[in-house]
């Protein structure tokens, strides 16, 4: 019964669409979630038009969860806030990247309760990790003004498949008691033990041609090559959608 | 029932310290969240020590809400994944603002699983948002290696008040469908009508002797000096601590 201990994503879904009343009450549970200082200083595009969709999936490199009949774009937003202030003879000063970090962590919490509450729906949800890496295209598609960076995709829909859940690093990997205590050689091999020899493990070394899963990371499904371009164009979309003035 | 709905930021705690086993639940909850491509590049440093506690909470001004037993401080970490991926024959190419932002995406969706299930265990939380003002200082406390950047904080405990649900906008506010639809002045006024005129607000012009609530944002709470001065500090912090190298 407690949602947050049964998630696993969801990519592939059957055709029933989602209800308008489960949409509204899973969009409500997002504007639940902390925000600083009640500024809610973000924006969730809800796209299920197909021809809107067409252009959208194709950010996301049409990858199966795509085909989920609700995906959800969330953004941080300071548009509203700077249009409110300026309407209410106030000189807003969020055009800085401290406002796009601000921005971003409101769009993330309310990401995480939309997609449990659609959980707590009988949905499954997946989200797309793909929306920086196209996130001035999306701009384009979504229409997004100065003062909005998409930050994260998530889709939704009745699944049509169950898997099971996903391995997780034991619990000693990410935590840390009172202070950091850095891993020696001794630690990152106990931590990854389990990780490094599972069957899945096994099956991505032989599809990939890797010898280890750490080298299908690096060579494969995020490299550095990829990952500096990403860089750059996000700190381009920053600059452009007004959120690195960093001067007085 | 549903946590979601009823969080309200808690402020102020009783004695009663948090049990252990408690914690672990907690801890295995934001353990569960979505991360992308199951890297889990996130650390959550648990700080309950009180000297330990007297810097950090320093960091976050001393506010009612650091007197909690428990602390949390959520944190973008690929410093584990590289140590993984150096003693296993890869060469990992994480250190640019993309690996940054993936990272701070983990922490913050890891730190909602832990907060709403805080909530489910019946303690009272509450974020500090002051983590990105002193992250330099929280480096230091904290021994936080390269790699890592603190992005959140979470403090919980059993709650020793039970304030009101805090108002929101309405959901059109934060809502779009298929496309951004940008807001018109009517559309601003209408969304703001309420929190313009509400009896909080009404005190807080007061107190802060403005005419307008969102010149308690722009002149008060969050100055354009302050977001810049943070801003600039955050993009030091993101280049010492290694996230700034965007060249191949």
């Amino acid at each position: 019964m407690n949602t947050i201990f049964t998630h696993r994503s969801i990519r592939n879904f059957t055709e029933q669409k989602v209800e308008e009343e489960k949409l509204t009450r899973i969009l409500e549970a997002g504007v639940r979630a902390s925000t600083t200082g009640n500024m809610q200083v973000y924006s969730i595009v809800v796209t299920t038009d197909s021809e809107c969709r067409e252009a959208l999936n194709a950010c996301h490199f049409n990858q199966p969860a795509t085909k989920a009949p609700v995906m959800m774009t969330f953004c941080a937003d300071f548009n509203r806030f700077n249009k409110w202030c300026e309407q209410r003879k106030a000189a807003p000063g969020y055009d800085n990247f401290h406002a796009f970090v601000v921005a971003a962590i409101d769009a993330l919490l309310a990401s995480q309760n939309v997609s449990l509450e659609a959980e707590n729906q009988g949905l499954g949800i997946c989200y797309l990790g793909t929306t920086t890496y196209t996130a001035d295209r999306i701009i384009d598609i979504l229409k997004l003004p100065q003062g909005v960076v998409p930050i994260t995709t998530v889709v939704m829909g009745y699944p049509s498949e169950m898997p099971e859940l996903t391995d997780r690093l034991p619990l000693e990997a990410v935590v840390h008691r009172e202070v950091y205590n850095d891993y020696t050689p001794a630690d990152i091999d106990r931590i990854y033990a389990e990780r490094d020899t599972q069957p899945l493990t096994l099956k991505l070394l032989k599809e990939n041609g890797k010898e280890t899963l750490a080298q299908v990371f690096t060579d494969n499904r995020y490299t550095k090559k990829d990952f500096v371009a990403i860089s750059n164009l996000l700190l381009d979309v920053l600059k452009k959608q007004g959120f690195m003035n960093n001067e007085m």
